[in-house]
């Protein structure tokens, strides 16, 4: 597995367990009162239509903490392109456990195999460039991680995961600088970690020419037409990383990355996302 | 405030901490070293575009987690229309909370107004008939109750929390009845607790007929055309609830409502409505 | 495993969790002084009075959390009755764990038996009769979902888990609707999701005909005598289930039955079931 | 407050937070559908039959997890006798809170009070003696803080909390050490913290003689008929504190308690106290 | 093992669980960049100095948490003394979680190790005295459990774990005593389980003496010189326990001991004991 | 205040909360048994040494869990330099919970006071260069905000808070590349938020010149004595970030300095700082 798919398992469990909560709470009463205990059955998990396949090691953990005994065999790795009517997962063991399970573990699925499926698109278009796909902190609340992951499964990489782990600096911060974008990367080199490299987002080429030289590592070229974002990438010229961001859309990311910018942020890769159609089938065997 | 829009505050603490947390981590190292703490702000969350209003009081409980001295003014209360443009919330107070916390604020509230402005959607195109539109188990892990919320925020009633709390037999469950759907019906009136209607779901007419005659309290008719639907409604005769369930979409869920089903089941109200676009518009004032 | 005696072993796992951290603390001071690590035993839980076993799964899982390496034989399933003496478990391996364990595992398998005996007393009584001996949310908080099972172990059936599965419209709810009775229910009927049915408590025959008029699926007849409940039963007729409540004892439980009511609840199973005295004996082995 | 009546209110919000949550789960339906966000009530809680309250701030607390605003006024005080009928607790405002929390807040009281209520029977069966009755582990799982204070409110003493604040030296420990109840004190004179007292189990005069010459600090004397007690308690002679535990009951306890014992532990207080019956008195003002 | 090395694991998982949510977060960036996700490894815990080995189990938690497959064998138990450059530990299998776990794993086990080592200079300190080395509560908040267990690896006795397991009467609970210190032991006596012993706080020897006669069972002799300790154990006369507590140090602890005091407390054990020089030696196997 | 002392303090009241649990436990029975629970007092928190004050504001979280109705007032803000003798804080109320929280409100305030007193004595040593005092990852497990947070009261800053916002390759990870240094930069590179400086670990000037050529952001100078690091500081020329670590002492911490390293990282601070002796000067009042 690449570094890209790696998955925090103990996070995974955790999330897991919350959402089986919300949705079992005190009982599946439908499945208890209509399969015994003893039914056992085979299932299998496929895709509806194409897409890039990402979360069924999750869906995997759901039904694994309903029934540790159930038997599952992958058939798809997450990142890999998948068919329509493909088969993903084969299930067998008891059956009550894989019913309640089911609609949890589609949740998961559906959304991230959506989010993977999404970023692909996007990867696809900038092919050849030398623009990067990224995303941003416009996720669901208490997933992030899982989304992130998903991007990564769609191929494409992470912007910083919180408020923690990257420097930021937006015209909000500016604003209380008595001196400027300068001052504002100053002070942040003095407080932040070393081990933080310092963005700046910029909205035009007065800012940008004053960023690159005030020493940021980076530079946000916030909804910048493709015109713009060309001149930024001269004035830039190698001295900090370019990430255009805002407005991106499948229809023009392919212009936006030919204009040179080194990465390019799109919040609809997880904010917006439609669920991939996945289902299970299921078969009742013994009883 | 009407029953449809109680909102438990005591779980959206618990939501909004969990998101905080993720986002904020040790610190959110941008604001920090460039905004001094006793700077001070006014901002305003606006609404980019229409739509309905749903999660102003899970954004309003982010920023008083981060500050419980921010002083917020709600222009609009959940469930209202809001035109592009219009003002939502105004806050004042410390700078830094109000940075810190303003992309959780947004990632709850422009989602949970997506959800809402969808619903609507689909409640104005059945207007006139006696169908109801309401939601599904299609939700996000663990934010099940906030997205049910913003269903009835836009206007839509609830389908049942989880699975504890109503029964709804399908194939699946059928399958293990020697006794078929019937079978299944008196297995479930034996075991759940009285204070839960049994609904089954049906894909063909005779499916009908045999639930209904064997006292079903509701029927899921399962992705049938309308004039199948039609007939369905005809067969249960009011013996039975109605839903229609599985291919709605805006185009269609008219036709389907006018078939004269009592409910209208919509996945898609949560499981991808994109987010609506809101921001916040912040200044300085004191530093 | 019949649905009835189904147990969530995650929800039992966090249970059996906190009452060790309760109970253990930072240690068992005794055992860890006076039993060597390597000493092993044999032990057997056994019942010194005749009754109904509830909560063995509970008890083996308290000795497993303490040592996951213990053996552990069940000589009796939950719902089987037990005559004085009965072995009804028996544990073999490290000794400090077993004792360590035995107050938490005594604590809930006493509880839950003495429920399950009295419970089985209940519907015994009634033997003959159409009416089903169900529980009540009169139960120990934070335990109620094992006192529920314990009530199914002896032969009952649950009324709802909590105020989210069920709706039961009181003297309270009702006083607060301008028409009465009927007003109210037809609130609850657009307010809550279908899958729910609708209960309302009537204390007298007015109050009765008015409900089922007003289209009531369960009627809770409050503290009637016997010929009052009859003619509630006949006023009835079949359209709405009939539960009698209130002022249930043993001694009376079978004339009530006879009146013809479809439930009958009884708070005290859960509330005033005395413990089963069970109690285990131990014998080192290995030292 | 005396010491015997602190209650830890950190403790008491989880475990309330628990059960409300066990309760109300996404929503007590019924009060949302039928009773308006604004209206506001009166509501009294008064106790049906005599006995001695207990955990009324527990209720207290229950209400005001679900609306701080309510405002209460206590009548009594735990640990106060109360008269059938007495009021107890007056509750203002907000309806829907009140009915919410209703069934958690009597759930608490009830059996807190029931503890009460027969340990001060217990307590005055020995009046004029000077026997204390104290209570055992036999609690509920994770209420026994609770259930202890609600001993105390009945004027009993307590026993140790938990296997670390105290030492108990059974049968089964000593069967583990080669030098008998001797060696089985001395290894715990050197495990243990010496803040703790070492307690010896005895089943008859021959280990009550051995356990006070090897120095045990307290006796308990384990189901020894009166006689035997007095004799117990005269070998002991002062040296060690004497309880007595094991098939005391209302009828014996004065017997046991003229034997001239300094302890005697009952099970029975929490371990099978019937609920004591208080109500909830609602009226709806405003609408 | 005997009952002084007892560690509770379930514990020591949540203990490890929580460091390495905060040392991991959403992930070990270098890690997974680097390292292959089928690279193995070798890699052997060492000593860099002499000491008394503590919290071997604890590092062996961190690695499983990471990776359960990892395969360990212990080469040192806790509590034994060790030599500059002993192996401690092996660790074989996936290159990553060894890596990833390494610096947690080192934080407990050089910290507990510390205090054992530390521990042990003061028991050799005494040895041939009657003197008992024991610790305080100055531990770290949150690991007093794991500090404590530390302590008896290296040969100290555990003082009271909390306030709830102890009686420690000191200058300011007497003063709000009308009657002194021995209105305080009484009061004391009334109030606790009897499970638990009563110490007073004595700085001068009108105290001890007070105190003695007041039926203290130890008494606390608070920063006195040995001349004054020597007194107050002449004065006490095996009436009550005796422990020395104040100022103790490695300098001056031999001739406390030498006073006749049994017990002597040292909070600098826990509270400024220097971590122990541990080391990971690692190598890279397959690719 | 500045950035650099902001504090979490969601953070530390779950902090706080953890610690109050494991110290007062099932309650402090010694306070409760000797103190009315109407006793007033007024109480002083001094230092007994000079030093720099870190971790009042725990401190006052501590004793404000206790009782929200305690009255304190702050005399020395975090961050400031103490005197023996000084007075830090006030505390006026209720006296038990000033007795109860005491030893927990004092460990926390020691340790952080005593690891920003040693940041002070190492920032002063090398006042004058350019050199900045940084941490490391050596923190107790699950104190690592706060020992961080104390390094900044220090005058110290901080290095990354885990293995999430920083990158830092060391030997082991090299060894896992096939190009050696410049292969294991550039898999960082592609596969980290490029929010984020890419550190590399040199033993000796030749690494030190592989990695600054194949564009490392910073270089960790393990153990170099001071020739060597003045040679790789020259070598780097401002092309990299230097990081003298390793072996830093407060004798040699001021050569270490004027080799011209950017930042002196020492474990130290936080592994090896003794506690700050401070006290708390009780006084009751009112009982």
């Amino acid at each position: 597995m690449s570094a890209a798919l790696e998955l925090d398992m103990a996070y995974v469990r955790q999330v897991v367990a919350a959402a089986l909560a919300e949705d079992v709470g005190p009982g599946d009463v439908t499945t208890l009162a209509t399969i015994p205990a003893a039914a056992t059955c085979r299932a299998q998990l496929r895709t509806r239509v194409a897409g890039i396949a990402a979360g069924l090691p999750v869906a995997i953990e759901t039904f694994r903490q309903l029934d540790p005994s159930l038997e599952m065999t992958e058939h798809r790795r997450d990142g890999e392109p998948m068919d329509a009517g493909d088969l993903l997962l084969t299930i067998a063991g008891p059956a009550r456990p894989v019913l309640t399970a089911e609609r949890v573990a589609l949740n998961f699925s559906q959304r991230l195999s959506g989010i993977a499926t999404l970023t692909r698109r996007y990867v696809e278009a900038v092919q050849q460039t030398k623009a990067v796909i990224v995303d941003t902190r416009k996720t669901t609340p208490a997933l992030r991680r899982l989304e992130k992951y998903a991007v990564r499964a769609g191929g494409g990489r992470n912007h910083r995961f919180g408020l923690f782990d990257g420097v930021l600096i937006k015209d909000n911060h500016i604003s209380a600088s008595p001196d400027g974008v300068g001052g504002a990367i100053l002070a942040a080199r003095r407080a932040v970690p070393h081990s933080l490299r310092i963005e700046v987002e910029c909205d035009d080429l007065d800012q940008v020419r004053e960023a690159v030289e005030a020493g940021a590592d980076a530079i946000l070229l916030d909804n910048m037409p493709p015109d713009q974002l060309r001149r930024a990438v001269e004035l830039i010229a190698g001295r900090a990383i370019a990430e255009a961001s805002g407005g991106i859309t499948l229809a023009n990311v392919r212009e936006v990355a030919e204009t040179g910018v080194d990465l390019i942020s799109v919040g609809a890769l997880t904010h917006s996302a439609p669920s991939l159609d996945l289902g299970l089938d299921f078969s009742l065997e013994g009883v």
